[in-house]
């Protein structure tokens, strides 16, 4: 599709129509862009087929093959996704405040697209069509580069999305994908400035690494999840053993899945058996205080505190009280979900006031640190940056605001 | 005062302080830095004193040795912005928004501070107390790093602020200073991503394009302003002419001031000329069409077009339309501020929609982007950038929020 310049001049030029186009079309275009897709199901299905045979080949192994996987039902979910975004309310246009100066001037904060959008995602070629979906209806054009592995199945997606798009009267240049997928350029496409008003990397550390390192662009990073469960002396343990059964096991590849569990010194010999045996087939690893109290505890190393394991796998630690917790949580911590259970009022107000985390949780479960849950409808990624977006980033998170200054000629003095 | 990393960690640690301060300790501090900084107005003007002797040895011009000097009167201007920040409302602990999931989760977003936030700025001395105010009512430790002709300045400034916040009861490292001001540290501060959580350059290109190559903390870009002014075929050409010669004359060298004129070719005939006249003093270039009405104009290069003068020289060109403007500002604006002087609803519509810039002005002059101006009380600077803050950035953009999430017990099926 030419030059990286090239697709991104051409990306640019899609923002600006879809900064104007309404509701109704970019709707429209979202519905066209389902349809289109589950009458191609067959050619998305063909492409797919090829990525899964070169990695086959490849010798790559089970999950990597499971999220890159392909089946009927996969392509009418990303069809589906598509038609829930186009039902979610239109973010642009929203006037979020409004006021007169002295002098007479109007001035109001008004709600509006990013411009492009670029997202660099691993594996899973359904990323292809969600990303795609939550930037066109926030008025952006997605400029999407994807890994290697599923290029066949990007392009096959992109394809019917870019149809979709032109069908319903959008340039159909509001669905870039990046074709060449080596190293060099994703360096260089993290560097168009004149091209990328925001780029959304959904990858591991190595990305993030190389964007720290190189981007030029503005992004929102969206990292790792060393999230705690911390169990305060006065906790229903019933409700923190289910707490903490659910953040840990319920799904423990993802980044709001718990890692590491806290608890008070006057309750860890009541509650630490009675967890570990709820948490059987987990690994746990603690420090000398929660293994004198279950020996099978393994021996955790500092890194292990530190650690997204992402697995069936969890840290331990007794603490002495909340501000231990707090202070353990501060070192550890990598800002984006921490719950307390308790049912003491000033431990959950010093608990939710002093943690600095995107997410702060009392009596529920880690897991609901996401767009969906939250009631957002979709999510693009979880920011655990501080500026721009902080958690969940929803369709809101895909804008920014300008200021319109209304006036009758006024001028400074 | 020790190492970067040192400077840092006490900055991290003093902001864990700040952020459980009330507004009235935040308040009394600022007013406490206030009074010192009077009391001790002999030991500032001693310093910056050996500032200026050395700049002058140095042989530095008129324009930078003024930005630098104090004087009686510039040091009560520095304390009457710390009253003046001190009487501003608090950001922190504003609840945004707030609601209840189907299954009973109460969710809240709630304004909280940054953190740690960098400050790298050029000569004037007073950004040290400006930028210093605005951090701490945000509940932020400022972490300043300032230019090594004004380190003696900054030096005496930053310990009347600290002993104002110590006085007070807040950490004195809620204000640090870093005292190497070689390039190494800048470049070395610019990457302290565990110590700042937010930089705010203030400085030229040179810096920004620092920034872009190295920097790997979090930033919002201050940037260029090639402001648009453009007259359409509908405008009041008094009021037109009263506008350029406000935004071109009233103060040339700040990022908010006309750079450009845009008039349309119906009225080019009329109003160039009057408006040349007015603009005595200003050097004016232009394209071949405003040149062929008002042969003083010099040619401009294509470059003019692109550049933010900063002096007055203004850049004219005559565009067929409305549509001629956008397209112009498309391509030679900085996303700045952009203004139009028009009577008709639909062009003044279309402007404001089409056009995107941080602030787009109808029948206004481009000075008003200004935090004081909108109403924001003070600015720490002015954003071009779309991500976090876009325009002028007062206390709430000193501000991330968190999302509170209080459940009873809420696990994921």
């Amino acid at each position: 599709m030419g030059s990286l310049g090239d697709l991104g001049g051409r990306a640019k030029a899609a923002a600006q129509a879809l900064a104007g186009a309404g509701t109704a079309a970019k709707d429209a275009a979202l519905h066209a862009a389902a349809d289109v897709l589950v009458r191609r199901v067959g050619d998305v299905l063909d492409a797919n087929g090829r990525d899964l045979d070169a990695a086959k080949a490849a010798g790559v192994t089970g999950a990597v093959v499971d999220r890159l996987r392909l089946d009927p039902a996969r392509v009418e979910a990303m069809a589906d996704g598509l038609r829930k975004v186009a039902a979610l309310p239109d973010p642009v246009g929203e006037v979020l405040e409004g006021w007169v100066r002295p002098n007479g001037l109007r001035i109001s904060r008004v709600r509006v697209p990013l411009g492009v959008v670029g997202v660099i995602y691993e594996n899973r070629p359904n990323v292809t069509s969600d990303a795609a979906a939550l930037c066109v209806k926030a008025g952006n054009a997605a400029f999407l580069r994807g890994s290697s592995g599923a290029l066949n199945s990007n392009q096959a997606i992109s394809a019917c999305l870019r149809e979709g798009m032109a069908k319903a009267g959008l340039p159909e240049d509001a669905v870039v994908l990046v074709e060449d997928t080596s190293r060099e350029s994703a360096v260089e496409f993290m560097r168009l400035r004149d091209h990328i008003d925001c780029l959304v990397p959904r990858g591991g550390r190595s990305l993030i690494e190389t964007i720290l390192a190189h981007a030029t662009v503005p992004y929102v990073i969206d990292g790792d999840g060393n999230c705690h469960v911390y169990v305060h002396a006065s906790a229903d343990l019933d409700m923190a053993q289910a707490i903490v059964v659910n953040g840990k096991t319920q799904r423990p590849g993802v980044c709001n899945a718990a890692e590491s569990l806290l608890v008070d010194a006057a309750v860890a010999e009541s509650f630490l058996p009675r967890v570990s045996a709820a948490l059987e087939g987990v690994e746990l690893v603690g420090d000398e205080r929660a293994r004198s109290i279950v020996p099978t505890i393994g021996v955790a190393t500092s890194d292990d505190f530190s650690t997204e394991f992402l697995d069936l796998k969890m840290s331990v630690a007794v603490v002495d009280d909340l501000d231990g917790a707090i202070d353990h949580i501060r070192r550890h911590g990598s800002g984006h979900t921490e719950a307390i259970v308790t049912t003491e009022l000033a431990a959950a107000d010093r608990f939710t006031r002093e943690v600095d985390a995107a997410a702060v949780v009392v009596n529920a479960s880690t897991r609901f640190t996401d767009g969906e849950q939250f009631g957002f409808g979709a999510e693009i990624g979880i920011s655990t940056q501080k500026l721009h977006a902080r958690g969940p980033m929803g369709l809101r998170e895909l804008t920014t605001t300008k200021y319109v200054v209304i006036g009758e000629g006024q001028v400074r003095q």
